[in-house]
């Protein structure tokens, strides 16, 4: 557990627990995109949430404002590999800030913290993909240092 | 271990071992961009090997043709996620193939195999990002049926 200080107001980051796992559906599904992808069974979550929390390379956190209500998730996934030198990356899944934090500066702390828990497990690459629609996070992620260098393709199986 | 035959040739596709490390270190130096990020010191890449060997949700695959020389990689990782419904990605990474087997149908071949891997697992979603200077990737890829929908998007830690 962690507390970020972000212009005068604190937010609890924790690794989320399976009590979590409702308000975290219904933060991705407050989204444009997310409101036409996410449903209303919580069984899959349930499912999904458990092989995330006993996989040791996976850290899904909760972010919870003053009040306790969740305002923020994101997952980071630990990726060794051999490619660039052996690097070890951090990938940012599934990163979702409530409306109500938007501005406030929640989003550059988080990711800020994320990056330290990438250095601090050996990770030197963070990546992330996302939708082409989403110009006003492509330019968040171009201040927090993120180029788009690469095409993320996707297809179903 | 599994046999994929294309084009009346045969090629063995298996999971790395330790001592294919060299050879598919070579693999991933003999490309445009690749010749400029690898390292001939091996002990970073055995280190990242043993990583990706002891995590259950990481496939390192080495192709061998009837030789037996290395002629194909690829990293294959299982991330299960809570977002549209609760799926789980197969994350394709470090693609390469010996320039002796471009345009052969080795690489529709791997990705097939890919796929039914991922399907077995219970993923239903691939995803890769791929350096925008790659244009004739990009044709493969979307012959294979992915959509550039995202921006693939890096930062060094």
């Amino acid at each position: 557990m962690t507390t970020l200080s972000v212009d005068g107001r604190r937010y609890e980051v924790a690794r989320a627990t399976e009590s979590d796992v409702a308000a975290l559906v219904a933060l991705l599904a407050d989204d444009v995109l997310g409101a036409q992808r996410e449903s209303a069974d919580l069984a899959p979550y349930l499912a999904a949430f458990g092989e995330i929390d006993r996989d040791p390379n996976q850290l899904l956190l909760a972010v919870r404002d003053e009040g306790g209500d969740v305002v923020g998730t994101m997952q980071l996934t630990l990726i060794p590999g051999l490619a660039r030198g052996g690097t070890k990356r951090l990938q940012v899944e599934g990163v979702r800030l409530a409306p109500s934090t938007r501005g406030s500066g929640l989003g550059t702390a988080l990711f800020d913290w994320a990056h330290e828990y990438g250095r601090r497990h050996g990770a030197t690459l963070a990546q992330l993909t996302s939708d082409k629609t989403r110009a006003d996070a492509h330019r968040f992620y171009e201040r927090l240092g993120y180029e788009a260098s690469h095409e993320g393709l996707k297809r179903p199986l």
